[in-house]
């Protein structure tokens, strides 16, 4: 199947493209902007979902739903909000059709709506709306809230996964009684998704601030991990906002402290979304197609028999039941495929192409030998593995592999990121791609300059690595630190 | 906090009202018909929600998600269904708002949808027109797909979980070869949710077909699961639908059978929704508040220590950290509440209030004995039980309880159901309530007659139990055998 994939080196945009349609995660839908996440896309995506929402019970978050519809009227009460989401928003005018003699079905001018409801691009205004209802004490703080949704920003130019009209995430909107707590709750959901990244994902991240123009709107400050793509470009792969007191004084949700005094309630607001799926098959799919790392795969371990004849495959299936049983045993997800209608090197090719972890093939000459034979997808390497304790090993190399996926795209991305001192040295690397840590003066004015000329962004303001101050390679101006540049997905 | 809940028998929609809103299950929004699910009542969906699609995945589904929009032609290529749902849709007709000097934020008028979308009431027609593409040959089929999605029908008239504008649901989406697979799978799924419906909701309900005026907007046929509640009055509670060919002819899905022709695909689809929490609500709670079966609680044991002082609280912890550890070995969810800011009788009434099916209760005298003080919900019966094999004890309980709470339902609806032979009787019957088993001449004419003159609908025609021939009770025309009318939700 291979084969009928675009080479990452020839078009980088067409192999993802290629990659998605064929490996079956996703197609475009004949909604404009809008796609279909088919049945191995979507069972990534419920891994990732799994995975997260475990992480966000763990830090003490409960999930809830609030309505798709947000009136207009409430999404313009952050001034700065509506302004970052009005042009590119859905909007539901009536709520009724009807049959027509001469055009069939019409809408029905009837059914107007007295103020037009927004699709949700994101939930912060109905849902401070509702916390209004909610808070009166320091007592009813914190709301640590979580919610599983669909939202739809109105895109112009879409890519599957990675911007879509309508698109699926988690938005946590979280309410606190000091400024502190918010802005430490911020900080550890920005800590979660980076363990998500790293730990499931096998993507390395680097945690940083976006600068004032690249905030989320209606935020007084926003987090983001920064990935970077094998094609060099960056990734945001997550935000966590923090909100200060806007959105509880757009709402007017007040509380009473405990020293009996009337305070807005501080406001945090984080958020992925499918998106991750595109990142995940950016960061270590190749060119014989999709590479999963085993945390995330929906079958980790793709059990094929070779047998010639029915009783082969009865003998096949008892010499390997013990060791189906040890593996599901450990969790590890497992498929014995003993479709007859397909033959074993169709399904080595098609286990491959969509991203199995590890492949065992099994025929008569294995079961004379006590063997089997293993096939890891992250360096396509097969080897002869002995039956004795074969659920062990199998499990040793799917940490292996989750590993190496996490040190190749590091050793990645360390490769191609660099420092640059002058702007003209800048314009020359940003050819090349990847990662430029540079000086910058801080002032949007540079940041916008930088962007109209060379089409690269401040993807963040990195909160580890060490604070050296310099000069900003455009202005020479003082710079407390280097910021990180690139162009970005 | 039981007072301040109207009782069943002076208001039962008062009530099941206060409950929802007392208990924090959910709220009405401002945005009109759309409720807020909230924590308490979105971690009993959530715990639905993994039942139900471990059942699916038992029967060979998968996951997939479909875009929220659909075409305004595409819901009308199928004539029956457009004509079911043309009358409660929201329709998107813009995608962008913008500033006026004058009116503030308004919808941009140049930005006109060509075509207007539909917020999807069901997903038949953009799922049908997407099959089309994934189904070349019988070797492609069957599709075996799930959807877990919200969806807005536009209802004048809407009450919390039983009616909104938009709920949540899974829509199961089939495509089969034959006609007798597509049927096979109607009755599988119908089974699916009868069984979750009695061993999770410890919910009896009936298994049967609806009659022609009651089927889905584009089936053949109907299955449906009936329950009854508190009230007498009847709830669907799921409904499993064959298409036959409609949507296939619809959207010109075909494939190369293996005689290698070409045949039109066989469809169903299957789905129930977040009205299930209504229903489990008004199937067990009582005056004292909510009851909820243990396979559905989102907590199941809450553990309760009664300390004067931190020495006491210490002690208490110690004593049962083994329990604790026990149950949560046997995958049963405790909560041990050790705030020191609330007061134990306050801890006991919300519970109770709130559904905990096992309350434990410990105090000094409990530790110099070796007991706890353990408490049902569905009986409110206490028990001091010793502290030797606790964990073994509290979970033959909650098998107590689940199975206590289906059989005291099942034995309401048989007190609560009896067969009528006339139209005179069964006038007066249906004042009463409950189900009433009575024969009918099989037309939608007299179908309509007796809802007219007394607001009960034929809920279905059973599938299981005795067929016995009799005469209609309105026409006296010959009847094959008694359904079940009722009043519903």
């Amino acid at each position: 199947m291979a084969d009928i994939l675009t080479k990452r080196a020839d078009d980088y945009a067409k192999w993802y493209n290629d990659l998605v349609l064929k490996a079956d995660l996703a197609e475009h839908s004949d909604v404009r902007g809008c796609m279909v996440i088919k049945p191995h896309g979507y069972a990534v995506w419920e891994k990732m979902q799994a995975a997260l929402d475990g992480m966000f019970k763990a830090t003490g978050h409960v999930n809830a739903y609030f309505p798709l519809f947000i009136p207009k009227s409430y999404l313009a009460k952050e001034a700065s909000h509506v302004e970052g989401f009005a042009k590119e928003c859905a909007v539901v005018t009536h709520y009724r059709l009807k049959s027509d003699p001469v055009h069939g079905v019409v809408v029905d001018p009837e059914a107007k709506l007295e103020e037009e409801l927004i699709i949700r691009p994101t939930s912060e205004t109905i849902i401070w709306n509702t916390y209004r209802g909610w808070v009166k004490s320091y007592r009813d703080l914190p709301l640590l809230i979580n919610q599983w949704a669909n939202v739809v920003r109105w895109e112009m130019r879409t890519r599957l996964f990675l911007r879509t009209a309508e698109f699926l995430w988690q938005e946590g909107h979280t309410a606190h009684a000091t400024k502190a707590e918010a802005v430490e709750e911020t900080e550890r959901m920005l800590e979660v998704y980076a363990k998500f990244a790293e730990e499931y994902m096998a993507i390395p991240v680097i945690r940083g601030m976006k600068t004032a123009s690249e905030r989320f709107a209606g935020a007084e400050e926003t987090y983001c991990i920064e990935a970077m793509m094998q094609d060099g470009k960056a990734l945001q792969a997550g935000t966590s906002h923090f909100l200060g007191q806007n959105f509880a004084k757009a709402f007017d949700v007040v509380f009473t402290n405990k020293e009996n005094k009337q305070e807005h309630v501080w406001a945090t607001s984080w958020g992925v979304s499918t998106r991750l799926v595109g990142a995940l098959i950016m960061t270590h799919s190749d060119d014989n197609g999709l590479v999963l790392p085993p945390k995330l795969a929906p079958v980790q371990v793709a059990v094929v028999p070779i047998a010639k004849n029915a009783e082969q495959m009865t003998a096949i299936k008892a010499y390997v039941a013990p060791v189906l049983e040890a593996l599901r045993a450990k969790g590890i997800t497992v498929k014995f495929d003993d479709d007859d209608q397909k033959k074993p090197g169709w399904k080595f090719a098609e286990y491959e192409f969509k991203g199995y972890p590890v492949r065992i093939a099994i025929g008569p000459r294995d079961m004379e030998n006590g063997t089997v034979e293993v096939a890891r997808r992250d360096t396509m390497e097969k080897q002869v593995m002995q039956m004795a304790d074969l659920a062990d090993k199998v499990e040793h190399l799917l940490e292996a592999i989750q590993s190496n996926l996490y040190e190749k795209a590091l050793a990645m991305r360390e490769g191609y990121t660099r420092a640059v001192d002058s702007y003209d040295e800048f314009k020359v690397a940003i050819e090349d791609g990847g990662f430029i840590l540079a000086h910058w003066d801080g002032t949007g004015e540079t940041e916008e300059k930088v962007k109209q000329e060379t089409k690269a962004t401040i993807r963040c303001i990195p909160l580890v690595g060490e604070v050296v101050a310099g000069r900003c390679m455009v202005t020479g101006a003082p710079s407390a630190r280097r910021v990180i540049f690139a162009r970005a997905y």
